[in-house]
């Protein structure tokens, strides 16, 4: 991690920037039940009170036990309810079991925020340690990310709910169109991926190494509703010799026919958005979509997914940051990948196994947290990002 | 059914047994947090806005939608989300998913329970027909089983929560101690079995019938926790020749070493209680044992668990009710039992496999729900009622 | 166990009896290919060479290595691979593994079988030892039903292959049809149920008790092929208020639609037989019926299931022993159940639990196996053994 | 696919590679006893008489069907029993299934070869067709692929019994050690990967192709027992931070402890081959590893696995052959491959997601079917090839 913020004259920015990511988680809950905080329908899915008291413990445990003096823990089992996955800091609930915390309240966890940020902006104001601020820089990358996570993991408990409850009235995420079309050549040569300047990025991103690349093309547009309503119509989800052998298990097993949140009602689909119910709309472009089912409408097309070096390198002339887009990249360390010390090591690369990496960020990302080098990563099955297709092909082609 | 109220001019006081019950249920839920009102942790448990719920939704399904001229519903979804399992009232919200729905907010269930009130009001005050009167006793009935399965419930919600939050200060429902001691000899004859007269029963009490019970003795106390702590420091959960083949496989493939709600803390043992984590009391009566417990228990002791009918026969002579008395019969109809025709045949009749009947009632059950005749019944596994064991044996031993 | 050859001068019989049980399974195995020997398809089947190899080890554990001076065990590691379930005498392979063992091969366990009986041959013509002999008969008892299970095992395994491989020409168990018609009826009284005399009976048949029966009239005949496809085209398996709760969850989690072996190929049903596939016999006596299966079908004819004590007060006047009867009771022991001492109390007492009795016997249970006490018991959804229906009804009916 | 062999007067050569390769598939039937040919412990396990009728199943149905002029099956239920996962060539047995088929019996398998052979040498004699040679060619690798797999199947049913049955006495395939050590250095440079040429190769080898690579080593040796045996003293097994989080979670759902087939038998760590059980020899290449195994080793090591690309440019400089090696790469399609249309496009494409490449061949593979540009393919779990460790670092380390 490379802190983005290092003169000290700049400690009121940190600051400033610091209570406005905080701020940001507590205004996505402003329309939130009390009961809307508490579930946790299936395993992979977070309460939003969890991502409240998980971002924060994420403050406490790295940034305020180690550099503020005499700092007392709000509760002492809050790191045990609020852990996500770091096995070098201690024992953790299942994460299957999140959902069954009532206790500690809503309002408890909201104290736990004031108590604790109370304390940072003590410590920040007087602090200009570097290794804190970055730290500080990478707790506020975390948040963000939570605050992704908040709101496609909201938009799953609400939208499994058979009255499909209005979030924010306007507040549909999926309503975007493309702004360019066509395909964009890229010449064959060598190219610089990975991060590199000043600006934070993950460790994953690092380690700035050549590549290179035959000539290609990439699309300048997503793929549309309308697409892959065609897609559906010419049998797309029955035709196996379009699908990986285990998308094609997964398809049947779980009996998929569209993207998710996609309802067939009197004969036109609709999708539910966190605005409620809504008709599908052809032009927008498509969202929740699994890689699976991205690799096979690429088939169906006679095209492919870039991989996620040819999306950064085209990125520069691409319109991009609506949808998650599923790259053809299995996500793998690069070449110069090195593990932080510690629990920050536990960040990234211990998932580099079976999952594919997605580029770009998507409209419910929350604001700054998007770069061209970043690399998000889920499991190819998963459909409740707002994930959607780029095609890519040979130049040949 | 047999209505225990038919005069006509006791409409006044089933009004008021009728506001009485249901009154009694929301003040189950005063101590509660909105929170609380949420979770389903296994699939086995009910969230207590469920029970709120589906209570009320029984009156309105079966009474007022019957009998209430140009009844409305409240709201056309709930008889989807608050349908138990009768198939015959047509679909319903799978089990697992009860604890997904955030919406309806609690509050909205507590204005269903008030409207749903103000119309049954209305209508008890103008009708004296029978069959309403039936259905009505077995509403009530119904809403008690749910209020004792609410504490359950809430029990296992919160005793599941590293922080053993307390419901009610001084609440708790295992500090009891037995009041008799020694063995109660029952002679050789034909005795008679089931419910009659004209209080309320359920269906599967019904059938009046003789049984020809051996002679037998039947303890006159529960067995205490004192005694579940010798069994276990005698190995009882290490061996094998004392347990069922299933019940063996249970408490490997869970790990079973103690009564659920036991935690082993620096040697000396403790439970949670719905009044937070208590230690155990040796000479209260055990609760929450399994029906494999039960038995593995009875084989160390060398004697056995009573039939239901030497149970039912003992216990007018037994201090019984504080605890669910496991009997070492299989839940069956008797032998002149039928169906009663609809939905309400869906009571009890389909449950009639793999379960076990138990007798008495808890201190956890409603006020006025026990009777001598009641036949509750769990799948053997199960121990998060407050279930306790008494012994019997034959008279030669 | 109590022997049924008592006097010294009988130990010629007893070796007879010996010999022609053991040479009876080798027999059965006649016309096996050796691939035949090995699979199991699912946990509950057991491999043909593993019954031969069991009922060989359990004459060489319970009698040869006690009564027989200086016996050497045929091979070390057989009582791991032959032990079935008893834990009493030490470790064994998981049940699950029992077809994954090629070796050793079937020629040897042949020699294994011819050692034990040269040994066995030997020690009966020297001993006059009670004990000895009543686990010896017990032994032949328990040979006699792996024969059984040995048949049904193996149409399992030849009825699962597509290619319907035949067994033997002409050898189809379930051809067989009622000779009685009409109910038979049954004036309430105390009866006697229970074993006694001086023949042979398991350890669940003792304690001969007394129980009451009230009036009852029993069917003379067993529900026919016939019969079932009327419950079939009336929607039998498709309506849920037939079945039990858990029957149903059964019919749809593994789309049951017939009784097992049941193939409806161009609008005729046919059955897979030990000697190949045939069309259904409407006036044979159906077979390979699940409890649930008897329970919704005698729902649908307004009837019951007989109690295993109504089943046996009227056995000597029914004409029975071509299919095992599910009873509408469940498997639990009799007032004066005990268990004896050591590995035989494991026979039998352990899987009293979730079981449901069967009485009478079936056209595969091996000669001279039946009883009027015989008490078989097998878990509700079990279909594989030749299973059929007695109805039985309440006088007033 | 290109074939390899193309003149017309190479006839008899083509002739006696099939007659060679197919003769060599019975040759290592050979030791079997019949009962070894059926049983299918788990589902990723064939049998060996599967592997025997699907060889023979794919040159009947991609060649004969096609090719051979009034071509008669052998038997109609082949393509059935013997389609492995062909979707595009109709209906199959499920997977898990093929263990239970005792019919057709092992010598019928033996009739089917023969059958099929007999067409095939006619065939063979009388025609040049270009793409029915090509279809040859893949047939035999095809079969060679199976040869493998029927010893690794085979050592995975024979070391799974535990008496350890001897194979073949001598043919301890793990018994190799490494003929070099150090690390070989390879400098940044712009590399060639892929097939090219006239030999045959599979689909996912084409798409000749560029690649950068920085510069890096790679050793000249692979893992050793004696190394394994240090990282499990090492606690290697039990340390979170050296696992991949999915590998964490494999080691201890499973609880893995070591490789597969190691034993340890009073202090001292043996393995079964298939020679039977051995003592594990320090200085031989480790074997039967998983790529979680590797992966943790590698960071044990503070090194990493080398990509597929570093080891098929430094492979020419390498000795290897004797282990799979697990590679850092995850199987992805190259730049420019593309699926051959019809049946032969399921070979390789739709597995291209999970899983990891592992590049060499081992002592099972059969001769003449390892390059250096082949890629093998298993999810990351597997240990059940004959798998190992080649270590990699960046030069900087």
């Amino acid at each position: 991690m490379i802190a983005d913020l290092t003169p000290a004259n700049k400690i009121l920015e940190k600051t400033e920037r610091y209570l406005s990511v905080r701020h940001y988680s507590e205004t996505q809950c402003k329309p939130l039940l009390i009961e809307d905080y508490i579930p946790q329908p299936v395993v992979f899915i977070s309460p939003p009170k969890w991502h409240l008291g998980h971002t924060t413990w994420f403050f406490e445990e790295f940034i305020l036990k180690n550099y503020y003096d005499g700092y007392r823990l709000f509760d002492d089992n809050f790191s045990f309810l609020f852990n996500s996955y770091y096995n070098t800091v201690g024992k953790r609930i299942m994460r299957a079991d999140r959902g069954n915390l009532t206790r500690p309240g809503v309002e408890k966890i909201y104290d736990y925020r004031k108590y604790v940020d109370e304390h940072m902006e003590k410590l920040l104001c007087e602090t200009e340690d570097e290794n804190l601020w970055n730290l500080l820089v990478l707790g506020l990358n975390h948040e963000q990310q939570h605050q992704e996570l908040f709101l496609t993991d909201l938009k799953y408990i609400l939208g499994h709910n058979p009255l499909f409850p209005v979030y924010r009235e306007n507040y549909d995420l999926t309503n975007q169109q493309n702004e360019s079309e066509g395909f964009l050549k890229i010449q064959e040569d060598i190219y610089e991926i990975g991060h590199s300047g000043k600006g934070f990025c993950y460790d994953n991103e690092l380690g700035k190494h050549k590549v290179f690349l035959h000539e290609y093309e990439i699309s300048k547009s997503l793929v549309t509703n309308g697409e892959l309503i065609d897609f559906i119509n010419d049998d797309g989800y029955k035709r196996f010799d379009l699908w990986l052998d285990e998308g094609w298990t997964w398809v049947n097993e779980n009996k998929i026919s569209a993207p998710r949140y996609w309802h067939l009602i009197d004969g036109r689909w609709h999708q539910y958005t966190l605005a409620g119910l809504k008709p599908v709309k052809n032009r927008n472009m498509l969202s929740h979509i699994s890689f699976y089912e991205a690799m096979a409408f690429a088939e169906w097309k006679n095209m492919r997914l870039p991989t996620e070096f040819e999306w950064e390198v085209a990125s520069a002339a691409l319109d991009w940051g609506k949808r998650w887009e599923w790259t053809g990249s299995a996500y793998s360390p690069y070449p110069g990948f090195t593990k932080p010390p510690g629990a920050v090591g536990e960040y990234n690369g211990k998932f580099m196994v079976k999952q594919i990496v997605l580029r770009g960020g998507s409209s419910a990302t929350s604001p700054g947290h998007s770069r061209a080098t970043y690399r998000n990563f889920f499991h190819p099955h998963f459909q409740w990002q707002y994930s959607g297709i780029r095609l890519a092909k040979n130049h040949s082609l």
